[in-house]
């Protein structure tokens, strides 16, 4: 897996480099025309996405039986990968390490940072290329905006490149919940996406993940969607320029009975009140933006109910046991398309079958 | 290992459930006549002890060669597990991973909540059904009385139920310790435990492991015990009722010196002073309730020491070397007591020959 | 692996044996004429060296296939290690648990004492006797001097010992560090170590890679030694002395520059702050001790630089570039030779071809 010498010398300085936009630097984390270190959302084309989802299936469908489980975690038994958490994320942290043990991929972790070396003044980019001197792969979650970037980036410019996988960066990019979000609409729909009425509903400001499902929409054809939000936290501006450039109608209400009955898919999102300044969430009622037992008598029968996980009370628990509710399956297709990811990435992902 | 649906609809609600008896209790914790949560020690009866004693002592000597181990190690290759360790337990905790290693079953670790999505307010029912989403079997330590079995009950209600294994709930049940206590008498014994007489000696009234052991001694013909504590830390009326009723006769002593002579086997025990409420172990003086070098002399030459460790005072250094003492092989055994019982659990038992 | 009963029963008391010279004790940690518990700088001699140094070669390069990697970790298969971590380290944690993956060893995990039973008042002899209870090789990292060594000391008397590897003991003993440093040295020269002029700067005082290593000299011919330092941090008398009884020629200097000129290996050290006992390191210009970017000009063609990491400002960054910067080889040669040596006390080292 080693880089071409000429990309290596025509990458730029990290300031330089950073604040180009997605679409350019995207190249920089390609290899032979496949993905190399997925870091951004933006990555996933439908292309890459149906290919994956298609992945994901057959692993599973393989290692229902056990000789199948053990043909695929023999595919990458000579591989190991080092999942860096220093922001807590237990879920992530999981649904990776057991994609890894799907595969066969022997793992090493480090899940705080007070027990490392940093202790002793080494810089970040120090410790990371330490870690990446004994593994084939980094799964990374970093607090630091940019940095699981910088870490790909530094990488690739040394002599022994491994490929980064981000778990969450900062506030912005968590390409492999983008991922799983489409990889169970995908599943919900029996693989037709085009057409769809997604709402999206609860703190559409500062969710990632509702941010990265809009970007990811213009893949797909005639998708409509709804913002349902207190007006303190709807949708960001950015994104509604996105939707226009890309001709993707969208409609943003406060009004959630009203929108859900045509709905396709209801994507609910908890306050996300650790990003509060000064208490802002104490002064929004969000419970017209729950989603209640009674709601399910007004919804599709074939609508679908997602969310990203944790949840607090924004879907009572009494829901849990409509077919519908799909959110505990969106929670496990998290790990087989982590591991589809995985399989591809290091080019056995033609091997399962 | 899908549960059937009428088992799960005939199910009642959590607040029925759990105040009910044991025996009671058990039939929703096991599947097609076997066991499937590991709760309680009451669930281990004599038949199912002897069995997974054979079971421990053929993975031991299967293992013993290369060839053995790999054939062992590959029988449940495709197996996840969770050990799920909210309370700190290191012994517990590596008696069981190791025994996953033996068996081959991939595993993934909490050993404390602080990197959880809890912090983010989620309540302890959805983070445990979320990582029941990654993996195949739940080991799982808690402080709270009932939250092991709890879980188990509520995964018995979804659609994709995973075997929990208790390994320290409360301070009540902790079913593996009793199972390794069992089969060290009964590796002591040459598997001949009737008519014995088993001397308990310590704090009766707190410990776990001597008020598990003493249920399980109706399992047997002609079983008497000793109990030996200061008066203070007497063991509880509801074992003695329990003995009572089915006949095992007892006697309760502070004479330790005097009832050793006759003992078939020791088991040791340390102050449970972390229960204490304001200081009362402090009050009490244990020395007469310990073991020392000369008391080998005073005990027969078949008579064997357990001690559940870890260990105070109550045993002196210097005993360890004496061939009787055998808590360093109860240690061992608990490993292999652990891979039977999970072996059992997903019932590859019979393959190991 | 059985320990001849012969040598436990002739084994001193503790006290008695700890302060005997380490030559005296070897034979100890020894079995069948192999080292079995890999404790000190001082157990590595030429042959074996040369030894550990060929069976990494060939891990890495039978390795470097998918079938031989599968090859090579099918040998350890059947083998668990325990990895004893009290002291934060997680650059020495991740190259031995990497190295464990490589041979197929399955590893288990302690990586603070805050989770373990010791909170219930029981000795560090009897945790570590438990742990060693469920593995077969304990890789132990303390800062206690002495508890390692204790350690193996303890193991090899009773019935069931298992192999003690030392991953930094104290601010003395660090033999793997020793040995990635000279395999390192190996590599970089080709396999001719003889005849070269080392020289070791920084904080020689203090850092304890520079001791072992200047012990190591006295296997190799002609070697000469260099010691750059402040005159506070100047390499300690009882070096200079072995030097000087084995005759192995060595200068003492501040003078950088002067000395790098001649150099076939810089071996770059940090100020060892932690052990400050009361600022005395802040009264030092460490400055002239630093290896700059115009240095490179300086020294020979064919001179190495290596630093154990984790580096502050001794290195410039930009030097890394350099094909003369060995130190993230060096870091990855750490992994291999870990793997080598472990390879070697479970006796598998022949079937690495």
């Amino acid at each position: 897996m080693q880089r071409t010498q000429a990309m290596t010398s025509v990458q730029p300085d990290w300031e330089n480099f950073y604040p180009r936009p997605i679409s350019e630097k995207t190249p920089f984390f390609s290899k032979d025309g496949r993905l190399y270190d997925c870091l951004f959302a933006q990555q996933l084309n439908r292309e890459l996405l149906e290919h994956l989802f298609s992945t994901a299936d057959r692993l599973r469908a393989v290692t229902q039986k056990k000789d199948g489980a053990d043909y695929v975690s023999a595919l990458l038994s000579d591989k190991r990968a080092m999942l860096y958490f220093v922001q807590p994320s237990t879920r992530t942290f999981m649904s990776f390490l057991n994609a890894c043990h799907i595969l066969g991929i022997k793992t090493s972790e480090i899940r705080d940072t007070t027990t490392s070396s940093e202790v002793k003044g080494e810089t970040p980019e120090d410790t990371v290329r330490t870690f990446s001197s004994y593994v084939d792969m980094i799964i990374m979650r970093h607090p630091a905006p940019g940095f699981v970037e910088k870490t790909a980036w530094l990488m690739n410019r040394t002599g022994r490149p491994v490929p980064i996988v981000n778990g969450g960066s900062g506030k912005d990019q968590h390409p492999t919940q983008a991922l799983l979000d489409m990889y169970t609409l995908h599943r919900s729909f029996g693989g037709e996406l085009d057409g769809k009425h997604i709402v999206m509903v609860g703190d559409l400001k500062r969710g990632r993940t509702v941010r990265s499902l809009s970007y990811l929409m213009k893949n797909y054809k005639n998708v409509s969607l709804s913002f349902v939000s207190p007006r303190q936290f709807c949708m960001e501006p950015d994104i509604l320029e996105f939707l226009k450039r890309h001709n993707i109608p969208f409609t943003e209400t406060e009004d959630f009975k009203g929108v859900m009955k045509s709905a396709d898919a209801i994507y609910m999102t908890r306050i996300q009140d650790e990003h509060d300044k000064s208490g802002e969430s104490k002064a929004v009622d969000y419970s017209p933006f729950h989603f209640r037992k009674e709601h399910l008598d007004l919804i599709k029968k074939t609508c679908v109910i997602l969310h990203p996980l944790p949840r607090r009370h924004e879907i009572e628990v009494t829901v849990d046991d409509d077919p519908r509710a799909v959110f505990w399956r969106q929670e496990r297709n998290g790990m087989w398309a982590r591991a589809a990811l995985m399989a591809y990435i290091f080019g056995v992902d033609g091997k399962i079958r």
